[in-house]
């Protein structure tokens, strides 16, 4: 059985469960809280970071945009990073847009501040690192709506990686109450389309203990 | 012609030109300062980044591990992202780990501090973050040498992609002067072999105006 290391919010073991649900692969989900760095987890992955996935013939995935390039290899159909050279670059670009940019001036400072100096027992949030998130949130919403004025999709027509991972990386921040919807109508309808799937409905599903999300967050009608 | 849109300090535009040396492919060289945010750069890549490569036939594709991938695609001959699923795994795991992990923790810091404030005019280098930075390098140091204990290069025993963006950061961060190679001598070997390379040696040969590099920066014999 395929076995995947991640944190309940952590965008990119999100997109990760995502991508497997899409394609119809089980696995097994370990939680790990990456902080820790217990022994046996860093061995897997020396970056010491979630998600990893262990395939059923024992090979070592780790990090999410690795694993999404190595299932669609091993298991093309249905595919999710597009269909030629050109198409991927659109895929992989915006991708990379939500995993690195938008985690770095979003999502990653929300969920440190909030979540992992909880857990870890770090101390309390930082209130100015939260208000640079909460400013920066808004032009990525904006783009996602620039986006989907002329495209079905983040990427075209198709559904594809990119939309998995502005789903997984918004997800956490809407776990968290800090995603302004209402002013952002493109980026809402959007999202609710993503809540709909099956996929996401299992991912909505997950709580952290002691940790509750707005009453909104698994609702596709928001 | 082939163009490349890329600053002579951001590592990842120096991995770009690294892998269309090896590739025996030709580009036209732009020199762009993306912190200006020229809108017709904006317009090929709204996340305002370098590299930026505009191939013959108008194709657009920003950032240098979606460049390689591309390359890869397009001109597989040679490849540098490994010959089968898991050895791809190995070689995106690693230029990830240059690319983002030492970007994060070294190279970023060090160029941020001192070549983008001063280029931009943002004051002075932060003491605090370059001490840093210095600490961190270490790590990443013993890692490459780790590594190379039982490998000719950093993925295995092909020279692949994970080294050209492990040479494309670390040789940004010894322009300036700050790699402690005496106190790592396997990366030293390693780096020397690289040093070595007709494809190294011309990035190798550029100077920012008003910044030299140390004397012993572009000698294979360090």
């Amino acid at each position: 059985m395929r076995v995947l290391y991640h944190h309940l919010l952590d965008p990119g073991s999100r997109v990760v469960r995502l991508l497997l649900a899409e394609k119809g692969l089980a696995a097994e989900l370990q939680h790990e809280e990456p902080w820790k760095r217990r022994d046996a987890f860093l061995r897997l992955n020396p970056a010491a970071e979630v998600p990893v996935l262990v395939d059923e013939d024992g090979t070592v995935v780790p990090g999410a945009a690795i694993i999404a390039e190595y299932l669609d290899e091993r298991r093309p159909q249905p595919g999710f990073i597009g269909f030629n050279a050109v198409s991927r670059v659109e895929v992989r670009r915006l991708t990379a847009w939500f995993m690195q940019k938008f985690a770095r001036e979003v999502a990653d400072l929300q969920i440190e501040e909030k979540v992992v100096k909880r857990l870890a027992g770090l101390g309390f949030p930082d209130a100015a690192t939260i208000r640079v998130a909460n400013a920066n949130i808004h032009y990525h919403l904006d783009y996602i709506g620039y986006l989907l004025e002329d495209r079905k999709w983040l990427a075209g027509d198709i559904l594809s990686l990119a939309d998995l991972a502005a789903a997984g990386q918004l997800s956490c921040v809407d776990y968290l109450g800090s995603v302004p919807w209402e002013e952002h109508p493109g980026a809402r309808d959007w999202y609710a389309r993503m809540k709909s799937r099956p996929s996401m409905r299992a991912v909505l599903a997950d709580r952290l203990p002691g940790l509750r999300p707005p009453d909104y967050y698994d609702d596709p009608d928001f």
